[in-house]
């Protein structure tokens, strides 16, 4: 049985939404489409509203995360709004010293290593996750019928920032920890499933129809080591919203080796990286999921003749799938043309 | 025919040792193993020789190319030389502005991204690789009958570089010259081709006993790029050499969906990312090619009892190839402690 038979806690204004109905592998009216980073980073208004203010500081100002989460839905016309926040405020509303460094990512105060690090880490707790709340409350209100995806980074990709201390390109203080100190990782691991799946909880829980598990940095890791160290504790994120009965998304780059591992974590949808032809991975997923995907982000900068033949190309390859949810195969470039996006959408609803 | 069935120019020196014959499928006395990134880096004595040079004029000083190679020979007692350089030195040479930012990586003066700058790059000479000839001229003559292993970064890596002017993530860039500018992406990549295949062949013609093509960057690509705007030009830095007879390794990260696709370029050993245990990598690549690989360098970090079981198994694993050279799955890490590389070649030759 999938999660897809069973989804209580889907309120009337979306269940019958194309997104709602695509992720659960039901018939939508029409291709279904969301970008991965779409709120933020290439909109002109994003960066209007977001002058002076601190990357961190506009997660938790609530009306300015649902503004945020708000403009691309109004500007592309896109199926869902993804809400905006970001892997590490879990860390902050937990009273973890972490800030995001302009041109540099998430950097933490200090890195965590060590056994009593990891014993001492601040539980985050139901009222620190009030402004999360009240942003989603805020955002679905003025959705409509028009779901909102809440998200959060899984707890590898999380517990990787907590140990390097900031971005690393091969993450290889966490890959040594899970060999070394299997139960500091264990507790690193825990304590980062929790947050995560708390975070994502306070989202469904005012108002947010799907929850994404975003896993950045897992096609670091070989199979065996993903399977081990990882999977089991994706899971327990997911298993936190579970009963909420929601569609679960699980999404990783580099993760052709690892998709149907990710699969198994128990999810409606799997997000499909640019690398893997959709339709190599709709075979190695097989007909229990649905899929999400998979655009090149490259692409978008290319002549339109050559971005709508591609596009083209996903959304039939897509057919072979359950279900299909398009987007990109990995998030929007910082210097994307809007413009394109809101074609692109405009091209996949007239398909 | 596999091309190790013919290696006209390996000279007696070096033809019986454990790296030669390990990667052209015969029986060698004792496991084989050397380390990518084994010169430089980790070795104090080399970043005392290095103290107040820079990256690039280390690599153009003949003498101290040469030393800089040799420290990790004399210091490991691996089986084979790694030549020290790096693969922007062919720019350099050409007359391409480039240099290599501590903390950075290679930055181009200008990146190139136009028909015109494609149309202007300058030819890379044999006159201009003659510092290259004379360093691999010094190690030989020092390394007795332990092979030295020419390499080269591959075009695409190379090109990677040359449109994004710097280090970059997601080589937007380029992958959206492949399929904006395919003409423009073939003068380039023609370029990249030549400059590297002239780049291997002066190694080779000085002495050099293997080539080693690096792709560092093709993990980044969906099979059907790689094999239409990657791989004919890998070939052709390849063809290079071929006529010289060398054994040819054939390496990238991230490569595990790539890995057959870089076999049929032609190699006699292709290098295997830590990502995928060695046992699937030799499934994927069959009995015509040996397999070089693949020990996690996390792991390099680990407790000594954890790395010997993994390096234990890495070496078992390779036991099902036609040829298997041990090495890392990645380059060695700058925090790696040297003694226990040290180690680890003793393991290996005691397996």
């Amino acid at each position: 049985m999938t999660l897809s038979q069973n989804h209580p806690m889907i309120d009337g204004r979306t269940q019958d939404s194309a997104l709602i109905q695509a992720l659960t592998g039901k018939k939508p009216s029409h291709h279904p489409v969301w970008f991965m980073r779409q709120a933020g980073r290439s909109l002109p208004e994003y960066l209007k509203l977001r002058e002076g203010v601190s990357m961190l500081d506009s997660c938790l100002d609530p009306a300015m995360a649902s503004e945020i989460t708000l403009q691309p839905v109004r500007r592309h016309k896109v199926d869902a709004g993804i809400f905006f926040s970001d892997i590490v405020i879990p860390l902050r509303l937990a009273g973890i010293g972490v800030d995001i460094v302009p041109g540099v990512g998430p950097v933490l105060d200090t890195p965590i290593r060590t056994a009593e690090q990891v014993a001492a880490l601040p539980e985050l707790t139901d009222e620190a996750l009030e402004p999360i709340r009240e942003a989603v409350r805020l955002t679905v209100a003025e959705l409509g019928s028009t779901p909102l995806i809440g998200f959060a980074g899984a707890p590898f990709t999380v517990a990787a920032y907590m140990v390097e201390g900031k971005p690393s390109r091969d993450h290889l203080g966490p890959r040594t920890m899970m060999h070394t100190d299997p139960e500091v990782w264990d507790g690193l691991m825990s304590w980062a499933a929790n947050a995560s799946g708390k975070f994502l909880r306070a989202q469904v829980e005012a108002g947010a129809s799907a929850s994404q598990l975003f896993d950045s940095w897992a096609g670091s890791l070989s199979l065996p080591d993903y399977q081990k160290f990882v999977a089991p504790y994706s899971v327990k994120s997911l298993d936190d919203v579970r009963d909420l009965g929601v569609p679960l998304i699980h999404f990783g780059t580099g993760t052709g080796e690892l998709l149907t591992a990710m699969r198994d974590a128990g999810v409606d949808t799997v997000g499909v990286d640019y690398r893997i032809p959709l339709e190599t991975a709709i075979e190695r997923l097989g007909q229990d999921v649905s899929v999400q995907g998979n655009i090149d982000p490259a692409l978008l900068a290319a002549p339109w003749e050559v971005l709508e033949a591609h596009v083209r190309e996903v959304v039939a390859a897509g057919k072979n799938a359950r279900g299909h949810v398009v987007n990109l195969g990995h998030g929007v470039p910082p210097t994307t043309d809007p413009t394109v996006l809101t074609r692109v959408v405009e091209l996949i609803h007239s398909l």
